[in-house]
């Protein structure tokens, strides 16, 4: 074993444990459930992730290895039509086998697999795919979080995932944010890579990240901090959700259908605002990142605000410049606050977002919606065969996030990654970053 | 403790420990889904029927009682409207917590409490709602088996709730059946009590089998067995899915929306029909009565049959007839065939329809559809308070089913039993019992 | 031409100009709408009796017949499986072609065929299917003032279909009901025909009234008027919609997913109860019979009131007793009110139901429903051929309806006569007569 | 009056004239009609665009104007929230009054009351809303004529909206595209209007067409004509509909659900495809311009031909480079084909796309699906006032289109026009111009 190849496998053990230790603090039920067609039980993640790295690294590359199960490949392919039918998404819960223990053992099955696969010479194609496999289970450990909070959500009885094991987070105070200018011109976006899925000295990115290319932008500016529940607030006080001129047509249908008053998982009303967490309810801190809004309210907000949301090449230009300024932001989030319980501290930064103060950095613990629509850069080409599937055919009626969360795992986040979702959605952990027009 | 007491304290823990035997099959992750809205989860039934004793009779009789946990009465209660909210039915699935372990303890508790009020002076108001607890349990042993087979199918798997434990049963031939000729006149019908819910000398009766009344009826017959699966695969084979003219209108529609081509659960088609069963998948056997079909079905296999549905009071006093005239029926159903598992056969008779050789008696395996929607007997009252509720609130859109079936608890079924599907249903183990004029 | 055949054809040309008559106040725009699945165009009414007349008369009957268009044997069967194909009903408003010009011109071609047909010499088989489709014009001719009232009401501006043309009905004191005692026993109900669709000495019945038979009957009572527009403002003040326990379970679901606050029509709230009518909104009045309600409002207003719905047989016996003993009922409605314009009161008796005062007959202005399930008599057989499609296909999940209404063409009604609609039908003129068991 | 209100009068009425021309061959039965709820009645686009200049210019501005009828600002406002409330817009085939003659009467008294404003002195922000008014009306215009197409093809008689007068077109020869080259660069993109919708020496354009804006392009090459319906043959006969790895997720999801196999209006299959148009069914023609394709296929399409979408930005720029170079296209459709009936030709180049020979330019015969989300330009900001939600709100989930079409009203298409709809749209006169990188 090289070292190069030593690396990805301790690299492939770290995460796949970090799955599991995700998965911990719930019961079996819990991991079975489904609370709505875009949420997957977390069992589910965990064999689908487990799947993947059986479907396109040892069912094509290890002539000894044996399936684990025929009917898997069914169940546990979500979206490759290139490679074999769907079991039906929205019908994800109603099967209760495998259970738990079963899946567990499939995941150790395929990790026997893949520890002599990576013992063995592991040509770059492989290690690309290794690559792959390691960042898309980090992105099902964001999806588990997203998708059991909602499940817990659903309970009457409002049950935690984990509770916060760290002390209280010391008070801070709701500061106004200002704003970071930008003189804009000709500049390049994308990532540096320079073929496929990149993974070579620039690093991994996914295939929807390149090419690198040029773009013009005029001048702008940025927030010096994500909305907070403060500003959220007056927004609500103001009559924000009662107000249709403040909305896009289809959001303002999605206001009225959905009856929305407030972003997700806030409870109550008027001054005594509860919010649902990870580590169950408490109050509405002022002084938080605002969460779970979809496209429509981060949109309504800004025209509230007088402001605009970014594009995506202006938040990855500014990003990429505060990287180079400021390698290490100094306060932005508090620490302390939000820690989670024993073990997923390793995993992820936190279970909810922290409190800002003053200047919080662009890379935070909200995701941030754009105004740029999900399209593929110009050249873009998808990655060959099956997981050619993994990002382009998604490109329509979705909405650009930037910037990572929270719950997103520590290292998997990067400044040219493109998350996405439809504009309606409101269980990813995302909030919003003013932009203006200079 | 008085030996009625007694007697009814010792029927208490039988049924009680006779759900936990049913639920003794099923992990964690089958026991908390719902495949589809009619179909409740099976911790979901273990919880509710716990929950029937501790508020028709610990809460209101123990002033001691401690109720074991406040949101139980929200999230267990089916549809009492007096007794207060209900968590949506058709999102019980999408509730992890309480878990197996804990719905246990919540059923020890009740059973704690109920030992206790047992033990002392039990009232005649007391016993009939104990007793009415019990038929309670017991209706909701059979829908847990009924709504885990349906959980069970969904799953690609197709895997086995339990394995079949008895020998093999010998093949019976397949024999056309006859009819069983009755004079009709003024009869009766209905259960003897005389008041609310039955629970006197002539036994238990639910509040919709009263009260017995007189009613005319001209001469018919019904047929000397159920409808078989042999009988069924002609229908097929003579077009009767693909012919209008033998359809209620709504039944068609019902045909062509949901593509039905067989009953519930047949898979394949043609020649090589098999039919998943408790016990996992297996060929269809001619000689069985045909099961899970739809009033729609009966009534359409009726028509081609130049047959007609009976109405529920031609069931009855055939039925009564029969029983007078032979109390122990012999050769109905073949003994040693399809018997559950260890344990379960102290509950139920099968977890599948055996065959039937020659005549059959009307007290057997499979549901009958009546033509008869179901509707209150002249003179209906239904009882006092929160328990009125058991029955007459859906006296609209149902039809009648007579006869019990092989997962009938053992004990539980009675001539008069009035059950009670809508015309679509298909998850009950309903068949047919044909009726002709005279 | 006989007499019998001459008397034929008059009485098929004074139905098939009234049908004209009704079609005569609205515009093109009027007739071409289709408000629900449920409601039909009126220029498709004007169509589909001409098609039944094409399709059961003169198709078969007449070698020298040319069918007027080849594709409107799709466009304007009904339900009629064995004859082809049909359009989908809840489609027929998107059909803007034939206009009401070719409608017209239709309806005159079929007219000539038939006067032909009819001067020349009619058998018995034949006499019957133009009594039939006489009679099916009469059942559409209520229709279409059913539907056209649901399609006027969805405008805001609320227009009226015609204007009252009488004076104004002196009011009328609301005065309590009382009940009318009958002893039960022995009884028959049915039509006095003896096979098929009767039309003999007997005279014209519809086969779902066949055979007449013996029933048993407890002693019971009926209201001696139906229910009134003050009675339901009670029902309304004590909460009737909005508790639970007065509902059958499926009728509470209906209540909260329609958001029902009143009967259909009924505009405003409170003391300002104003009533949309064919001929315009105006205030409710309440002595008149309450009308639009569904099935579940009556069973729960009844339930409210201590008393019950009354069977079909319960309503027929009583009805039959009551025209022996009062051919002509007096008092029951007030005349003077209501009178439809010019032409349409040759028609139908009048366009909204006219106040009562004392005592009203069984056969009166709104059709009342009986707690019967829509099922076959014992012995009921189906008409041979494709009209036997035209009332047995039905029987399932309807509820019986006795008496006529204000908008049954004059002459129509019969006592034997079953009407019936879904439980949740509110758009028939339908109303509520109370029974009481003795 | 000067000159330039008197053009505008003029301009006005001939606008206003032409809308009654496209009306003119319509029923009242054709005109009430709505056939799904993307589509309006023809009835409610004639008074809407009244209803625009009432609303807008006569209200404002006029104090002896009388409104027509209080209920018509609610029955034909669209949907501008900030003048008042909505009739729901899938409801709108349901409101049978007003009728026609009553819709041309509203017209009529706006029309007398627009020649009294124009008759007047006419302030710049009047005329603009005049001129505003117009474009509307033609936009309206396109669409009674896209709608009406949609509810004449639900009827299975498939009739013409009007017959074709002119004589058929010559036989054109299928060639093959070529690709037009383009250097990219930096270069500017929208209209040269300088604020708000502009309408002064730049000419007429709405709020989305501004700020004129620079961005950079890299080169790509345009396709020399549009998709034809030859080549969308190649595509249905290489499995373009049941690939999956052709399409976007969505978009195959659209397929399925949908049971696409054509292009919406493709009617038979294989060898004998016909095109049902506004002049009824006849033959596909290889030569013509495919048409009635969504985004979803738009795309699929491209994808099966190694090819993509432009962007609008890449659209814009070649279409003023080709406008540059030459005035007058030549070649691009075959006159003499399709040419609408007496009146109409004035109106609207031709009723269905023209076959093609040759390099074709792009305006032309059918609106180009680009790859663009339609989002607001930088520096956008939406006009002052009500007419502000003319296009602002709409900027989400809705794919821009380029070109004009052959149904489009004459002078009303320019190059920087951003028409737009959702990807899943097949009822707008779209097709596909091929686009590819350099």
């Amino acid at each position: 074993m090289t070292g190069a190849s030593g690396a990805l496998a301790a690299r492939y053990r770290a995460v796949r444990t970090a799955t599991e230790a995700l998965a911990a603090p719930l019961s079996a039920e819990d991991q079975t459930v489904q609370s709505m067609p875009d949420v997957s039980p977390t069992k589910w993640h965990r064999a689908h992730t487990a799947w993947f790295f059986e479907t396109f690294l040892l069912e094509p590359s290890c002539s000894g290895y044996q399936v684990f199960h025929p009917a898997f490949g069914h169940l546990f392919n979500s979206y490759y039509e290139l490679v074999g039918s769907q079991y039906p998404r929205p019908r994800r819960g109603v099967v209760s086998r495998p259970g738990i223990a079963e899946i567990a053992a499939y995941r150790r099955h395929v990790d026997a697999g893949m520890a002599e696969l990576l013992a063995g010479c592991v040509g770059a194609g492989q290690a690309a795919l290794v690559e792959l496999g390691v960042q898309h289970e980090q992105q099902h450990q964001e999806l588990l979080l997203m998708d059991i909070k909602h499940v817990l959500s659903c309970n009457p009885m409002r049950p935690a995932y984990a509770p916060v094991s760290g002390t209280s987070a010391p008070a801070v105070e709701h500061a106004a944010a200002t704003w970071l200018e930008h003189p804009g011109g000709m500049i390049e976006i994308g990532h540096r890579a320079t073929a496929g899925i990149g993974n070579g000295a620039e690093g991994f990115c996914f295939d929807n990240e390149l090419p690198r290319h040029a773009t013009f932008l005029a001048p702008f500016a940025l927030a010096s901090r994500p909305v907070t529940c403060g500003d959220w607030l007056e927004f609500i006080g103001d009559g924000g959700y009662r107000r249709p001129e403040l909305w896009l047509s289809e959001g303002w249908a999605a206001v009225r259908s959905g009856d929305w008053g407030s972003p997700l998982y806030w409870i109550g009303a008027g001054a005594g605002w509860d919010v649902f967490t990870l580590a169950g309810a408490r109050a509405v801190d002022p002084a938080e990142p605002v969460c779970h809004v979809s496209y429509f309210e981060a949109d309504a907000f800004a025209r509230w605000a007088g402001a605009r949301l970014p594009t995506e090449a202006e938040w990855e230009v500014a990003a990429v410049a505060e990287a180079i300024a400021e390698p290490v932001p100094a306060v932005s989030a508090v620490p302390g606050a939000n820690v989670p319980g024993a073990g997923l501290d390793a995993v992820v930064p936190a279970l909810h977002p922290r409190p800002v103060a003053g200047r919080a950095p662009l890379m935070g613990d909200v995701w941030q919606w754009t105004q740029s629509a999900y399209s593929p850069y110009p050249g873009y080409r998808p990655a060959e065969g099956a997981v050619g599937e993994y990002n382009g055919k998604f490109m329509v009626n979705q909405y650009v996030l930037r910037g990572g969360c929270c719950v997103t795992p520590i290292g998997h986040a990067r400044i040219p990654y493109r998350n996405f979702f439809p504009a309606s959605a409101r269980w990813p952990f995302a909030g919003v970053r003013l932009a203006a027009d200079r």
